[in-house]
């Protein structure tokens, strides 16, 4: 069979198959699979220790529960939604309405709010909905998020920088950007931003930047996609608004994951997509139904069992995932100072070691400064030589060509483990360092 | 704030979002909830009566033991694979091998089995795959399920219609339609079809068709996309074996679903692709690895909860979905008798009343043909006036130009509802006829 076996050739499948912006991603998970004993500060997945069977059970109940009591759903109506295909925006669109309200202030009609699996389906249905020809782009923070990049090369759509910078972003670059797209004939549509602890950088945006981002992305004719997974992980002082919260004009498409606030294993994300949609008979539709149109052929509808357990969870917070999450946000905290405090303890500031961090004021992620090339060779290096794993800052970069930066992420570990992933990262950049200077000297 | 509210031009979204591959669903939608007392022969659901809520805790639990007992797992391990973010091609693989083996006598290597969020997503996964430029085409028996042309169409892809016949395929029309694309400078990838009681069509391919069907595709160098939903709701006789099982040299991908066998909502579906792919390197990789690299920008994974519920379903019933659908399988073939012999019954065969239809040996659909034109008013008018739902047959091909046949579905209905419903439907084509009298005499 494998003499007659039908085979396909690469170069016939689409780009994005042989694109760094997908093969990275595998790249990072095998060498993680090949180190399993390693400390990993790699993956930004949520703690885990309080995860119970049991809660899916209940979850479930309390749901159904709430279909019944609340919604007046007979025992029959009740199953069918539960069971048989459901609508395609969704049918936890209330229940999440209500937890945008209970959490963000963020007040929105239900019916704008498509249920996703995952974020990284809102994600690429926006794109898919936006991307009308060729010349339509999006434009994105950088460094970005490795969905963003990825969902957009499914679709052949170019994504152009534009600067963070220490605000998060830098708006004269979205400005310059915008209009130098615009001048090359391009249609820039929107522009993707993580305004709270960032994926990569850990970075949240001031609140005057998110007032002149809405001004400055309402000149420039802009949708603006908040993403917003970390939100609630915040440390010390008040959280700030989302730019929905502050929106006036439906001019954020804003994308929400219970990735990180429930659990990734449900696979539940959704936008809020409440703008107006005109069509030439002079009527009206909204973005949300648009997106449900390209849902129905995408993947059809969200599992309705997946939807009830983060109903059912929030049902059973008072729809606030804030409180459904009280432990959780201490130990991210705990956890995101450990480091920064063990980052300094080990490299003094006044000792120019030429290591330097940021101090993220929460989410999972803190990015690392060192005096050398952080490469995927080193990272394999590392993890075999050292037994610790982390992210080089160049996946998260067009063009991809390495930096002096690597990714830090704080979510998944014990102290005890911080301590010693810390000592082994320490060990690496000292074996890393010494023999840049045998190299300079030979 | 509608005043000043941000506006988004139909005209500048992407095409598919006013193309009637997209828009016909949610018209049936919508005259399907307008008229919630009628009769409907329209849905191609599951029979619904004996859903049970608890059994969804079962399968859960039933998974969990699996993994414990089964595959080793500790209690830790089970808990991160079902609540963290799991393998991009799914955890349910190895029992759906086994389904296969089992059901379908077909085996193949877990690796090659990529889980998805129903079919819908197998199919797109693979046309993403197969599209890698503009010269890029499907070609489709036609009639046609419209989630193929859908999907197509969310990626720009033209399907090529193929005329079905009453062996399913017509492979004369295969060759003539593959070869003109190709003379036209059109790059033919793959064949979709659905070679068991098709939607829409209920016709299922003979043996014979299905071997001639194979080497005619490996002539033209064709992959052929086979789907099979309703494969194991057979009638009398002994079932075909599927194009996956006859193939001897990875010529197949084979998309399955287990919304009609388990629950469409679990949205739990599959795509089997054992194919090489062939790198410039010289290195090879399984296309089902190719498949998963996209799915990790679409969906990043499905539901490992939602993929619990159908591998527990599984795992309760030996692997096999016959064994699960031993009632199912009965009412659907009780129904489907009802519905020949209640047309038979209501228009004789010898009384040239122009009113026919097909005769499948299983599946969910039946094709009247009627002595007028089936379009989507005379649909409304059917709901509205006569209290009876089906689908006008016109939404199932290119082009859409009203025909005089409509489908319909047997699956959901009790034999009081289809004896009324085929009332009704008797009703309306006996007013339409008399109608289309006058009109002729007027």
């Amino acid at each position: 069979m494998d003499e007659q076996g039908t085979r396909l050739s690469a170069a016939e499948l689409h780009g994005s198959l042989s694109d760094p912006a997908l093969t990275s991603m595998n790249f990072l998970n095998e060498v993680a699979n090949h180190y399993p004993d390693a400390v990993s500060f790699a993956p930004g997945r949520p703690f885990e220790e309080f995860f119970d069977l049991d809660d899916l059970h209940s979850y479930l109940r309390t749901y159904c529960r709430y279909l019944a009591e609340e919604r007046g759903l007979t025992p029959e109506q009740v199953r069918r939604s539960l069971f048989q295909y459901g609508r395609t925006k969704g049918v936890a669109h209330e229940v999440i309405a209500r937890n945008l309200a209970v959490d963000e202030g963020i007040v929105v009609d239900p019916e704008s709010v498509v249920v996703t699996v995952g974020c990284q389906e809102a994600m690429f249905l926006v794109m898919r909905a936006l991307r009308a020809g060729p010349d339509d782009v999006l434009l994105s923070v950088s460094p970005a998020y490795v969905g963003v990049t990825g969902a957009a090369r499914l679709l052949d759509m170019p994504v152009l920088p534009v600067r963070d910078g220490p605000a998060g972003i830098d708006l004269d670059d979205l400005v310059t950007q915008a209009r130098q797209a615009r001048a090359s004939g391009r249609r820039p549509r929107a522009l993707y931003v993580m305004p709270d602890f960032a994926n990569p950088s850990g970075i949240s945006m001031d609140l005057e930047t998110r007032h002149r981002l809405l001004r400055v992305a309402g000149e420039e004719g802009l949708l603006v996609l908040e993403d917003n997974p970390y939100g609630l992980f915040h440390i010390d002082g008040e959280r700030l608004p989302t730019l929905k919260a502050l929106d006036d004009s439906d001019r954020v498409v804003y994308l929400g994951s219970y990735a990180k606030t429930a659990f990734p294993g449900a696979r539940i994300g959704y936008a809020v997509a409440d703008q107006r949609v005109l069509r030439e008979e002079g009527q009206t539709s909204l973005f949300a139904d648009e997106l449900a149109k390209l849902k129905s052929m995408l993947t059809v509808n969200t599992a309705p069992i997946a939807q009830a357990m983060v109903a059912g969870m929030l049902l059973e917070n008072g729809c606030s995932m804030v409180k459904g999450n009280l432990r959780e946000i201490d130990i991210y905290a705990r956890n995101m100072r450990h480091v920064l405090t063990g980052l300094t303890r080990r490299f003094p500031r006044d000792e120019g070691n030429g290591v330097s961090w940021n101090v993220p004021n929460g989410g999972f992620f803190v990015v690392v400064t060192v005096p050398f090339t952080v490469d995927d060779e080193l990272l394999e290096y590392s993890a075999q030589r050292h037994g610790v794993l982390w992210t080089p800052m160049h996946h998260f970069y067009d063009g991809g060509a390495p930096l002096r930066q690597l990714r830090l992420s704080v979510s998944l570990l014990s102290p005890e483990q911080i301590e010693s992933g810390l000592d082994r990262l320490a060990a690496m950049i000292a074996d890393r360092v010494s023999r840049q200077d045998e190299e300079s000297e030979a």
